[in-house]
């Protein structure tokens, strides 16, 4: 691509370093944004200049917070002896949205992956250890995603946790409630069967 | 979606502004951001701010350019007799890369379109009639793509320059060279061969 303008080419290539756009697509944004009043270029930059520089984490957690401790951790009527241990914000916030879930949470910023430089020491993994030491938790759940990197963070996190008097689960895996078996892969439709529950089970509302 | 820090709920906002970019892309994008070091967030935001604030319109052919006449303008080497109407400068470099063209460009910034509130006072059509005016220009080259929008733009111009003597032309519109008949639209086939060139012609090179 050939620019006309060295403004336009730089930014051009600072958007187009998001993952998942294109070159192509960052000119289209870039020129978006030139077509609309100023104002929506300085508020688009700000906050994301405020983000990145004021962000917190929960000092318990690792979730993004406003204040040092987040309002789940702060909510008294949750169990803080149940800890959900996810990749980042985004799993937490698709497990609040159920409804479903009275525990709190530990966020690792990410999976350990050896290809991509992550190792455990990048991740809250040892701040995770020290809430395990401190006594007041009773059951891990690992609810990363189902891939090798999520086995190998879920299988180092186990490994350092092996002397310590609580329970580790995984959340279930199968076949989505309104989903057809014909369409499931292979693997999922797999461990539905070999993870298969009571029906009594099966009978209880979500 | 619920989010647990105003500064991130913000920044998802203000990225989920962006044409063709929802929520939970905004979200990941954001979010990639954040685990990256934070340069990368500040040459995002400067690029981004300098671009809006600092950008300029080539003052012959409105195109985007750091100078006040852009380098195709400027090219001595170029026909300004020829000019070749354009949307917006994505035009220009699509029709620069064929390295086909030896003319110029007026770039109009968009198409009429009174659905979305453009009529031709927001685009610069009366700075190329006031360049057809001057009397350098020989032919037009409508370029604008082929919906309503793009020829009512065309025809709006062509009325306003009825008198004047020059030349107006549209680029040909068919089949592309190496596309399979069969799996062109109807109406590009159509038109493919309601607009058929003589034998020889179509023996020339590019
Ligand atoms: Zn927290
Ligand atoms: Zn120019």
């Amino acid at each position: 691509m050939e620019f006309s303008s060295k403004l336009l080419e730089k930014a051009v290539y600072e958007v187009s370093q998001l993952p998942g756009i294109g070159k192509r697509t960052a000119l289209r944004l870039v020129l978006h944004l030139l077509k609309q009043p100023e104002s929506q270029t300085d508020h688009l930059v700000s906050a994301l200049a405020s983000l990145r520089k004021d962000i917190k984490l929960c000092t318990t957690c690792y979730s993004i917070s406003d204040t040092g401790i987040c309002h789940i951790c702060a909510d008294t009527s949750r169990l803080d002896s149940l800890v959900c241990v996810v990749e980042d914000i985004r799993d937490v916030m698709a497990i609040e949205a159920t409804g479903q879930y009275r525990g709190v949470y530990h966020v690792l910023g990410g999976k350990i992956s050896p290809m991509d430089g992550i190792g455990p020491q990048d991740l809250h993994i040892a701040s995770l250890v020290e809430r395990v030491k401190s006594g007041a938790i009773e059951e891990l759940i690992f609810a990363l995603s189902a891939s090798m990197e999520g086995d190998t963070t879920n299988f180092y996190i186990y490994k350092q946790l092996e002397d310590m008097p609580i329970k580790t689960s995984t959340i279930a895996r199968g076949i989505g409630v309104n989903d057809e078996l014909e369409y499931a892969d292979e693997i999922t439709l797999g461990r539905s069967i070999l993870n298969r529950v009571p029906f009594e089970n099966a009978l209880k509302k979500p």
